[in-house]
């Protein structure tokens, strides 16, 4: 490992504290290389990796990790965090199967204070554990580094409206600091950014104080007057920024990539009490040069080799969901202009792009601010206008009441074109949609729909938007099975499931009918083909396609459910739940995700894993039904009561 | 209606407008006597609606509604609205059965633009409709009027911070007018509101900027560059107030009892364009002395006499669910110092005032900040800490991102006390805790438990205090059957449901077994004798004791389930899917709440309507089950596919 003489030689933030000033520089450029290295080997994060190299060496240098606690706001920044806590030799496993996770995890080290992924968590929990150590007579420091693209959340303005401000006599000893980028995933939005970007740009507030005091130093008797009222104005009247009007000690800013700024003013407001707040200044990729010219890009990236950078493919991959969606959206709003569409800071993610080329005007991003989105939605909808909210599955957690209590409650025609439903690989259980189905089908007037491949997509983001009442229509991350999405907008027949297979040969008494919700229709045809099972395609969630159901349940011994989703509550309990109310007794087995957070990974072969493919499906199938052997299982039947 | 002969002539805003200025004082007289009377005899929102008199004139007499879109935030200060918009003559029906809402409805009348009833949503909606009409090219004003209380909700200052900014071309021509009467339901906490009282308690940028010219004037080449001084400042280093800061053009204070400041400011605000804040002080309560003394107790009162007020009754009523939570919540802290109470504003509500008067330290109200609050106890849990959240089971709709990401991910013990689980009564559909059992139960690492009576609540509480995982504990509002709550700590025994009664003369093929989740416990169990049935008093959704229901399963011909929440994904269906993985076959009815929002009213009749009151029950299994005559339900039996 001689190409990191210091780098190899940390093994924990304790031999990082026994470095002298200077060392800390080098150390610095063999961190941000051996990210650069490591991330073109893995892919993963790496423009907000860049960005926080120095920023990550100076608090575990300041502070006392782990007994001091760093929460790291979504924490895809955490990967020089990460490398200076024993986890260097674990790089090469990032984000895979078994490997380490690309955010924090608590139960993956010690100096992992709190999980995160999601956006805009950081000071809550950090408040929490201030409060705590508070409340215990622990004289440990808490502190928040959140972004600002974060800081547009709702969430973190509670945070901050409860942290600056006394609980009873406890006054929070906390420590915000905003790692300034002027990016979120997308470019930034809202009224926040540019105050922020006001602060950072010169300074005015201390400019117009020194301006003013070169004139009026020419005479003398007014010039204790002019100090006096900046004085009076600045405590009283003129708050310098919006985090001191939320209680907070407002430090900054100051040059994040500057160690001989960040060590000496963290030590300082260490060494402090009560609320404060420091405003870091940092660039996204910054040290690479490829990353700077281009931070989104470099965002997430694949594996690549950091000398040419990233190569686009020359064969065109298969389009992804996100793509069906977002060619959906541009044709769907050419033809009805009424169309409005929604993003909440995932322009890019959500396919959005040529949305917003397209029609500037009617292109909403939102910021980070999924309960806003859903509700501005439910807002232009009640004049007549169709939105669509493009919003990940596990996003759309944060705007659950809203959902509820601002558009299903009103039968308000919002559709959610919900991506990244099911399994989401290298991301892990916190970006996993697994929830979906069970939490919205739970709701009234709201109908969920679940498209098995890229032309199906579409057709039933068609349907969802000729509807007058709110629709989601949930896909899964990445590619399908390759079905051309077409360029017409002809809806899904409403509520309607079809038919995909036939039982062959019909033997009674082992005639099995699957059932599949989603894109899990292919591994379900693939391991029909081996069984001679009968086969539907049931798109719709929720209405169920109850004829279809009871037709099929008449004509076969057992029913099979197939969904990438959760089980508890979700698609195959609704079937079960459609059975018992029409009085059928039938055994189902309902294949799904388990009730446990799942890992990250490759998703195929987590879904392999989950039992979830081809061969999964069959040997669940046989297992329970097929097989001989299979003997443990007790089937209990009883002739109905009135019968 | 003599007594208001001004008022009985208003029976649209248009009315209203034919007003001279020195009528509508009048009208403000016999509206707030109107509201008075109105409350005293239907019970209601009372302090809220006293506070919003004059403000209600003056914007309908200023806005052209309803072409101009008033929406109000929560929806409790809507009386006024709702008496001048042609409803004054149905307040006698106010949150009864068939009568009209206690908020805004959109299908209620064309003056309710919006929904509400939740906090905080106001901005967003308002910001949604002022797009719209934008994108539409119509001329129309939109309003959001907004308490302080719920200005402190993070999805607030995501619209703020979206809606000072231009959207493209597009700059949104938005009012938001925030009702600052310094009291949400509980006092106010949180730095906004410490920032509102600076603005509210003397206008200190004006005051000493008059103070500094009066000074200069004297220097008078030095008082233009003061002027210009000041304008720079102003424009680009003085934030007035944070909500210029988000890009709105700020008016006020101005008092919002005097309706000679309202209008003409309302006017002026009407005929500019752009984002504008006007910041109106009102008094909770205005006009009638007892309510000005004591908002809080005259927040909702049922029923008194005006001339005497509200009565303590003699008779202690029974004690409700959220006493003897608010009692355990008291022993239990008291037998544990780690033990954390946590409150987003419901310190009233959630029982509380006992505990923070005992517990300051250990009590944190967070203001209506439901997303904060759970991240926040999941810090507080991390530290070593037992964090008790009371959130109302639809107010924890606003925190499922956070339960599952930043608690239920990281197994982190909080407790949830979910007070009003399931029927509500007059406040309605928009209160209903309908879901919880649905989307909690998907959850991994989650548990979710359903006493029965008062005296399980405390068990409950005291068994998921023990556990190392978030345990959700559901509730209703109001009082139980009466059962002695006890004061001791003893758990429920962990995952066990109980047996209550069974069968005196079993039947073979109408053997029923009743499983009840809750307080339906004891209307079941007189269906139960009616009917002879077996009845289980289930107490756990998850984990599902699942040993009680196989055994069940084998000695009975039928399972019926009940339970106060959604059918659809409920714990009905929990023990489907149960029975279904252990390869039993028997029908099973779930009684519980249908696929549809409920109506306000009194809860026992609004049980009895869906069927689950005794005679409810046990019409519904006969029916299914027992009744000869049932003959349409088709029972479809097939043998064990493996058989």
């Amino acid at each position: 490992m001689s190409a990191y003489p210091l780098l190899s030689r940390i093994d924990s933030p304790a031999d990082l504290r026994r470095l002298s000033r200077a060392e800390l520089k080098q150390l610095a450029a063999e961190l941000r290389a051996y990210v650069i290295d490591s991330v073109s080997k893995t892919g993963g994060h790496l423009s907000s990796n860049l960005g926080t190299v120095e920023l990550t060496i100076a608090l575990h240098y300041v502070f006392d990790t782990p007994k001091d606690r760093l929460v790291w706001d979504v924490g895809h920044q955490t990967y020089p965090h990460k490398i200076l806590t024993g986890r260097r030799d674990r790089m090469g496993s990032l984000r895979q199967l078994g490997g380490i996770s690309g955010f924090p995890r608590r139960d993956e080290s010690e100096y992992d204070t709190f999980g995160t992924a999601h956006s805009s968590t950081s000071i809550s929990a950090a408040l929490g554990m201030a409060l705590a150590a508070q409340i215990k007579g622990e004289s440990r420091k808490s502190v928040a580094i959140i972004g600002d693209g974060a800081m547009s959340a709702g969430m973190a303005f509670e945070a901050l409206n409860n942290g600056g401000m006394p609980h009873g006599e406890t006054v929070p000893d906390l420590l915000v600091v905003l790692n300034d980028n002027d990016m979120s995933i997308s470019p930034p939005v809202g009224a926040l950014n540019k105050h922020l970007a006001r602060l950072m740009s010169g300074k005015f507030y201390a400019a117009a104080r020194e301006g003013a005091k070169s004139v009026l130093k020419n005479a003398p008797p007014l010039f204790e007057l002019a100090r006096r009222f900046e004085e009076h104005a600045k405590g009283m009247v003129v708050p310098g920024t919006i985090f001191e009007e939320f209680g907070f000690n407002y430090v900054g800013p100051i040059d994040g990539h500057d160690l001989d700024s960040l060590i000496p003013t963290l030590e300082n407001l260490r060494d402090t009490k009560g609320a404060r707040f420091l405003h870091v200044v940092t660039k996204k990729g910054y040290g690479y040069k490829l990353a700077e010219a281009d931070p989104v890009n470099y965002h997430g990236p694949g594996k690549f080799d950091p000398s040419v950078g990233i190569v686009k493919p020359t064969t065109p991959p298969k389009p992804t969901f996100t793509q069906v969606f977002g060619q959906w959206l541009c044709d769907q709003a050419a033809a009805d202009a009424r169309l409005v569409g929604i993003t909440p800071a995932m322009r890019e993610g959500s396919g959005m792009v040529e949305f917003e080329r397209r029609f500037p005007q009617r292109y909403f991003d939102v910021g980070i601010a999924e309960q806003h989105a859903v509700t501005f939605a439910g807002g232009l909808a009640c004049e007549g206008l169709k939105p669509v909210v493009a919003i990940y599955s596990t996003f759309l957690q944060r705007a659950y009441d809203q959902l509820i209590h601002d558009v299903a409650l009103q039968k308000l025609p919002v559709v959610f074109a919900l991506d990244r439903a099911g399994i989401v690989g290298a991301d892990g259980a916190t970006h996993c949609g697994a929830y979906d189905i069970a939490y919205l089908r739970c709701i009234p007037n709201m109908s969920v729909l679940a498209p098995a491949d890229e032309r199906e997509c579409r057709m039933a983001l068609s349907a969802a938007f000729q509807q007058d009442h709110p629709v989601a229509v949930r896909y899964p991350r990445g590619a399908g099975v390759g079905v051309a999405a077409g360029t017409d907008l002809a809806p899904m027949p409403w509520g309607k499931a079809e038919l995909r297979r036939e039982i062959a040969r019909p033997v009674p008494g082992r005639r099995v009918a699957i059932l599949a919700f989603g894109t899990l229709l292919h591994p379900a045809l693939a391991a029909a083909e081996q069984l001679d099972a009968t086969v539907a395609n049931m798109r719709f969630v929720k209405p169920l396609d109850t004829g279809l159901l009871l037709d099929l349940a008449r004509r076969h011994d057992a029913i099979v459910t197939v969904e990438e989703g959760c089980t508890m509550g979700g698609a195959g309990s609704a079937v079960i739940e459609a059975l018992q109310e029409a009085g059928i007794n039938l055994p189902v087995l309902t294949l799904g995700l388990a009730d446990e957070f799942s890992e990250h990974g490759d998703p195929a072969k987590l879904l392999a894993m989950m039992g979830l493919d081809a061969a999964g499906i069959e040997r669940s199938v046989r297992a329970r039904f097929l097989d001989e052997r299979a003997g443990r299982l007790e089937l209990v039947q009883r002739p109905a009561v009135n019968a």
